[in-house]
């Protein structure tokens, strides 16, 4: 995995910038691999924004998304860094990220981040 | 694609208007076209407002939609688009315009813009 | 149709008038005639409301939205003379009526009306 | 039927009362019987309350509901009876009481009560 | 049953302190054992916190939540134990426990329990 | 009503007559009056048949079933008509009428009339 | 309970006795007493006939199942006696009787009979 | 539209010819016109079959089907014809077509045709 | 665990022998112990069967499969364990066991035992 | 990717070799690329089997569906394989593998292969 993909994200400029609209993206076929045991993690990612001058281009995201496929990571870091790699790239006027796991162990699991806190 | 679609938009007088209630259409089957790809996109447009003086004619709101069928325009922007032309068209109390689309490269996306803002 | 199917509305006395409850009744088997196109519509309406000193009797309650059976009116007027005519009969503390339309031309349409507004 | 069926319900000590907690049960199978009709009405009754010093005995409510299995009593009257007897007997910080009736005459019934109003 | 299951919760440091984010967890699989009855309970625990300095070990806590598994205890004794226990453990800027029990003699029960009250 | 319905049901040709096909139309919105009570019934027409030379027309089966609005008969009754009237009309090589019905007093009544039987 | 609730069922004539055709009615509102506990049963009953000369009447089949409101019996023994007296009343070409029951100790039971064998 | 869309239609070698296997392709998103009204009709297109020496090539069965968007056809005809057009290319040892149409006029239909009849 | 659950099962007389009628329990609340990692497994069994002269006693076969509660079986073995119990205690007509278990490792199993083979 | 992700699967003894019993898995989590444009596809593996003298282990089982996790192939080809292999190393007396993808250009497609054929 690139040390950064968060310079996998592209931009393209809001058409309506004079008004607040909210934006969703759902990506419910994310994988990662669990750091502790090495096996492949399933979930579900959820976007949820208002632009301010820029909005993320669909298939950047998803290649951003891809770019977890191989990589070990926990579901609260992981959740996390998303939304601080879109905050950084599209410095919106808000932004939520939640991410829901299919069970693991009999526990199903889901992790809420909101920008600004 | 005529210049302005919006002139398609027929209306009729409000027959309450001393009380601010609510009117919801739904319409499950929108179609346009990806302007990047050349693909029709799929989705369901949902309007719900608040009239003032004009209520939008059924027949009249469901050819204006069939309008985009061949019209390449991307989801943030069609969404924002019909919001302005009823604005424009009803000058109601309130009105939202919601667009959920269905999924692409494994995406699925949903556009909501509010008036006023 | 008599020209008044209010008085087809019938009462009882709130057996509890010193609460503040809410008393729900759902109809899914509402037809009037749509007055364009001479098409029969069908939908669901859904009342609820506190009561002050009077309850709506369920029995006359039905027979009042079957006096709309054969009867040409719009999506937006029948709800708000059911509301009109139940307001007017019940003096209730609070009052709603929604009605849910089965679809036509591919859309589906909801009109709520509240008392007080 | 007894002249009291509250006193059938049974307490016991809430073993937290230091805490503002929700307890909810749902009664799907409960059934009494129309006054006006003599027929059986089946209904679900769902009561959501925070304890204060009693919680209410699980065996005790059921058969509490079973007492009401032979009576005719109405819609309304039945569910500010059973608030009014949880109240008396628990004397909780707040109590909901709620019953959703199948279908009578093709109309689909709920009632809601709240103490404190 | 060990007098301390709260001594089987183990905790990892939490990689974004600095952001107030949700973590939910769901087990569908838990169960007791009825003190009255000593015939066994089934329902689901839903945790949802908003972590400090620690977040609980989902590994942990699926062995702490196996520890009630042959123990005798009541629907809302248990859910405000997992609370306290958890509270004690991770000192979460706030913590919420449900449990959803499966029907008991007609009667479906949910418990929900917050810190801070 | 008029004496003979069947005369509203227009036919076109097959335009495959070589293969024997299958065609099915749902009519959801079907309502007939209940000849005992006088109050209305509602329910939902599924037909299925296999065509020889004709086809049924759409719209000239709503109006059709529309006929039934306000004529007194009973579930089996209809059911069996409409079964008739099609056989007479498009001499299908197979062809299945169910009727499903709205609850009345507490019963759900579904009727599947087959030709040949 | 009298000793022959059969004696509650009426019938009509089969108004087309010459084609086989299936009438189905599903009553989701049965209740009767479990003879070992003395607590209320709840059930749904789905009757499923072929007619012969004869049909159930719909107000007579809901009294006859009300009939056993009151009675202690098993399961199995009233879906049986449920099936044996349809069958002495209606001599139809075939009739199946099930029993659905809503769950006791954890348990969901449901019965199956058919006639003829 | 071209003359003949099949020919838009590529095919790939079966990688497991001496297997009789299933291969089922689901498009939710077909539409096209309504020869009679002018308006656009939507469907689902449901194509299940056994090949033989060929697999039919996915994004040119989703072109393919893309042709039929602005063209004058009826529901029976069009199924038929993709069923042909299929046969003719694929040659298969067994083909499905199955177009399942959102409602008109309150009618909602299903056409089913087999290859071999 | 005693050597012979099977000694738990209680039966009582088939009321109507003579007749092949089918019975089913559902017990979603089946819980054993995995043997090779020691963690609990969760799961529907589900029983149907044709009595001969016996049916199985509802409550003695709940504590039956309770007693599997802290054994250490795998899947495929309590399933036809189940069956030969309940076929050497019941010898009945026909009997089929099916378990259907919550996900372990991403994977969700059902197992489905006939007798007679 | 190994040459033969066969040798990865393993087995044990079925535990009852002389029934003919059904043995169902279901992996929702299973992950390849797509030969044609690189990108990941999703999908569900369905197993059913009725066992000779073997088993497959569960952890093996899983462990070779996630050997395809970064291998390009075709829909028809994965399941065939999986086929297969599962085949030559259980030699089972029948054996089913059906694979469910998630959409791709707005079709969804599932494959179901047999064996014997």
């Amino acid at each position: 995995m690139p040390s950064s993909p968060k310079s996998i994200l592209e931009t393209f400029d809001n058409p309506h910038p004079d008004r607040a609209y909210e934006i969703e993206h759902i990506a419910p076929e994310f994988t990662s691999v669990c750091p502790k045991t090495g096996q492949p993690d399933f979930g579900t990612i959820r976007l949820i924004y208002v632009p301010a001058a820029l909005c993320v281009e669909l298939k950047s995201f998803k290649l951003y998304l891809q770019s977890f496929r191989n990589r070990g990571i926990f579901y609260e870091d992981v959740t996390n860094r998303i939304l601080d790699d879109l905050v950084a790239v599209l410095q919106p006027q808000r932004l939520t990220v939640i991410s829901e796991w299919t069970p693991r162990g009999g526990l199903r699991s889901t992790i809420r981040c909101h920008y600004p806190t």
